[in-house]
């Protein structure tokens, strides 16, 4: 007899469930479940709706009903929501909530993808008016936009700075909408590190973003905001986006294990605790094969990968599950950001002996009129040189550089693989040695005890308590601005001025992105200078790290609400 | 005592050579020789001069004499060619080419990095006319530059459809020339397959250019050129761009071996047959890691990792030398390529046991504004399923996934793995399902069996040969144009119509992209038809293959010129 399969949610999980299942058993019975109206959208392009980089909301419903029904012999039943489980008699009560109508439905195998929820905080004074939202589907971002657009709101608050909260910010923005962003950690984007992430605060400032860190929603008025440090904040209306948790009411109240997340417990496979039910998509933990254990990721690559493998397993075809690394990207205003595996403080948290390395080459040729500074750090293990992860930042190609790391960590490459890496190259799209050689060998010179270095972040420190630290750049880079008492020798003349460079306390080397002060500290060790150290980042990745302070001369201070500390 | 290291030649090998040693070594005697008046200029940026994307041709130059003085105390000799090599006594014989003084030069280690010189034929008429080019240097290109626009030239023929004859041709059409290219073989680009190149021909035609393959040089006259096959072709001004061939000479008399591909033969750490001359760049010949055997590749990249394990083996430092896959990319029009490993005209050649899939996904998301169709051909090894090379064509991010397939082949990696890679997504960047991801999966199904498929290139005989072929897309895209005697049965409608498709015979399916066709294949074959394929590549695939044809209703032969056979 034809099996019968239920799913309950649609979206990147259930409705990828079903399809591959059509693909192969054709007999089979496949009912999907959907609460909402659209049994499949781009949950990733919601936000693109409101600068209208998306002109029609309804091209983000990706398939309907009908569709599925005459593409796949697949029935999907909209406003129709899934309360419970009835596990003993392998049936589920589905209520259609267009008429409150009840009844159940039998199953053989039964797959829950019910996604997650955005969190809304249950205390704060003003969280349930109706200029509060959440985003988390097509009628949540149209009744947003509609919000904001009849009642021609100047001012919105989005609170928290993760991928949904950024995106959302950026597409208010360009909506011309006068935005402010608040974040509770120190840092949006919690995919990077600090020194990263600040890279994308100041693109968020320079766009004109108000952006603040480091303070949290106290309350929520019609017109305002009040955060926690007191400050009050126009905004007509707020949206919050300060993350989501995984929808396992349905899973638990059947009695389904539950993870030490907080998500659905699943298997190799897919299956929960009840060998007839599988689970996939942001309700569910998974395993991070790096930090060998359990973890949430909401991200939509990995929905689709586990949809096929229930499928896969419902079939009998086997399959095998690596566990996650995390890869992803977002794009803001004029930047690319993309990361992947563990960052610096990811893997200081799990307890990893590891180094970094940060470098800043160009992502095309120079001479080439779009070339562009990229930022990218590379996170590797210590001794093993094992690649562990990366981010990059830049107007240009950054995620091709971390789909290669991506690819490495996967197939547990190191620094010796990444340097040795054969990429393509023409002027119009790289650099004969790509951004990623060019961060192995960094990181092999400093792993093989080469050169050291100190990071961005320990630069203040040095400039306060007055550090040797000499600038390589020529004359006139320097005079246009520098580190506050940095020294100005450059490399085309620091072979006459040896006798101005001391000897007997460390001295520190940076010049404009790294490739000179690298060449001083190399031919100083050379010389017999023991003690020196280079300055990782060299003077742009300072000059961003301290973007909003005053440790550069030439520059004025530049956003005075921004909270740094 | 210092050592004294010569190296002859600059750009990306012996500048590079010099670089490193000097990082390595502060006391070491380091004299680079040039015979051109620049020591160290983008090579590959060449092209870009004459359409202006590079506005200065002195902007090519990288970097001069003094600097190389000043910042790594490196003496580099411009106008010194280096005329013969003494090993019995440890030194060179160099011209100074602006007095033609002649003068002894000792070393320790010697590097010759004398790159490759343009294939100039030696018995076309009209070879040595002012108006014939060869583009190697920066003088090369000033010159063609002055030509082409001081005697406001309106035609120009660039023989010979590489990377250099097709960025030369770019570049001459962009600054208002009109263009002919003519290529020997059935295509140009060797790196792809002809199904690939294709995309090529076709952009570079609706483009503008006179595309004519399968013709060669006869005669170049002052106003014309001459084919082999009589074409009269108007051109004022010829570039020869045929190919290269490696820089052998000095290196023959000093009767250093070479090897079977007439390049320098040099061993693991790139030293010649003598142990004090060591050799890199497109003079040497370089091991095919795929193909197991000596190679030519003349590319930026591998140079400039060659240049590094030379330096570092004569500081004393241990390589390891993985062969070459051979990665690139070029950039043409509106479209990017990428491609690495083999395509399957290598791997056929070189006997391998292999297959190969076509595909065309999205680039992005589907409703981002300039998301568009991506080509991607994966060719991989039977039965193992490793992965061998790849080719991948479009407006977008092309070379992003190439590079994760050159990473995939370093490393040995199978379809299973490239299935399972983790990439980074956001709807502005790509897709949740990443195009390798893809590739891979369909891949699967091939290698196991799952479904069968024809490739493009066998569309015109099944078409000719009356085949039984469904076109799966809707209606309103079939009546807008079609493969002759296909017929139209929907993905939505086949279950009705069943009785139509014949189970005594093969049918072939395709639809637009190869999604709504390998949705069918797989019903018809749970339904019991068993002599059922997919059309690898689809409408759009045949469409592009058979661009210069009338295999398809709905549009006119486009091309008279083009030699299509």
């Amino acid at each position: 007899m034809a099996k019968k399969i239920l799913i309950v949610g649609g979206v990147a999980g259930g409705a990828s469930v079903a399809a591959r299942l059509r693909r192969l058993d054709e007999s089979a019975e496949i009912i999907m479940f959907e609460k909402g109206p659209h049994i499949s959208f781009s949950n990733c392009s919601l936000p693109y709706y409101i600068s209208g980089i998306i002109e029609d909301s309804e091209s983000l419903v990706l398939s309907s009903p009908k569709t599925f029904k005459d593409r796949y012999n697949i029935e999907a039943r909209v406003n129709n929501e899934v309360v419970e489980i009835k596990r003993d008699k392998k049936l589920i009560i589905v209520k259609d909530t267009t008429t409150d109508h009840t009844y159940e439905e039998h199953y053989d195998k039964l797959v829950l993808s019910p996604g997650s929820a955005p969190i809304r905080p249950n205390t704060i004074e003003g969280r349930n008016q109706l200029n509060v939202f959440t985003v988390r589907n097509v009628v949540d971002i149209q009744r947003l936009n509609a919000y904001v657009k009849e009642n021609d709101l100047k001012d919105v608050a989005v609170i928290g700075g993760g991928f949904i909260g950024v995106e959302i910010a950026e597409n208010l923005h360009l909506a011309g909408i006068h935005v402010s962003v608040i974040e509770f950690a120190n840092q949006i984007m919690t995919p990077y590190d600090y020194d990263m992430a600040q890279i994308l605060h100041k693109e968020m400032v320079d766009h004109g973003i108000n952006l603040i860190v480091n303070d949290g929603l106290a309350k929520i008025g019609n017109n305002f905001i009040e955060t926690q440090s007191g400050k009050q904040i126009d905004a007509q209306a707020v949206v919050l986006a300060i993350g989501v948790r995984p929808e396992t009411k349905l899973a638990e109240n059947a009695g389904l294990a539950i993870g030490e997340t907080g998500a659905i417990k699943v298997d190799h496979n897919y299956l929960t605790s009840d060998t007839n039910i599988y689970a996939v998509g942001d309700a569910i933990e998974v395993y991070h094969r790096l930090l060998h254990k359990p973890t949430r990721l909401a991200l939509a690559g990995p929905a689709q990968k586990q949809a096929r493998a229930v499928a896969d397993h419902i079939c009998g075809i086997i399959n095998r599950n690596l566990g996650v690394i995390g890869s992803s990207s977002i794009h803001l205003f004029d930047l690319n950001a993309a990361a992947t595996g563990l960052n610096v403080r990811t893997a200081e948290d799990a307890g990893f002996s590891y180094d970094s390395v940060y470098i800043m080459p160009g992502d095309k040729v120079g001479l080439i009129p779009n070339s562009n500074v990229m930022h990218f750090k590379l996170v590797y293990e210590t001794p093993t040189g094992k690649i562990l992860g990366a981010q990059a930042i830049g107007k240009g190609n950054v995620d091709k550089r971390i789909d290669v790391i991506a690819t490495m960590i996967t197939l547990n490459g190191t620094l010796d693989d990444l340097k040795d890496l054969e990429l393509t190259y023409s002027p119009m799209l790289g650099t004969a040695k790509d951004v990623v050689n060019h961060a192995a060998l960094v990181a092999l010179n400093q792993l093989n005890g080469k050169y050291r270095e100190v990071k961005v972040a320990q630069v203040r420190e040095l400039v306060e308590n007055s550090a040797f630290i000499i600038d390589a750049r020529e004359k006139n880079e320097y005079h246009a601005g520098h580190l506050k008492n940095a020294i100005n020798i450059p490399l085309s003349e620091f072979r006459n001025r040896l006798d101005e460079i001391p000897k007997d306390k460390p001295v520190y080397v940076h010049c404009r992105s790294g490739q000179r002060s690298y060449n001083m500290v190399m031919a100083l060790q050379n010389l017999g200078f023991t003690n020196v150290l280079n300055i990782s980042g060299s003077y742009l990745g300072i000059n961003l790290y301290e973007y909003f302070n005053d440790l550069v001369t030439g520059r004025e201070k530049i956003v005075t609400e921004y909270n740094f500390k």
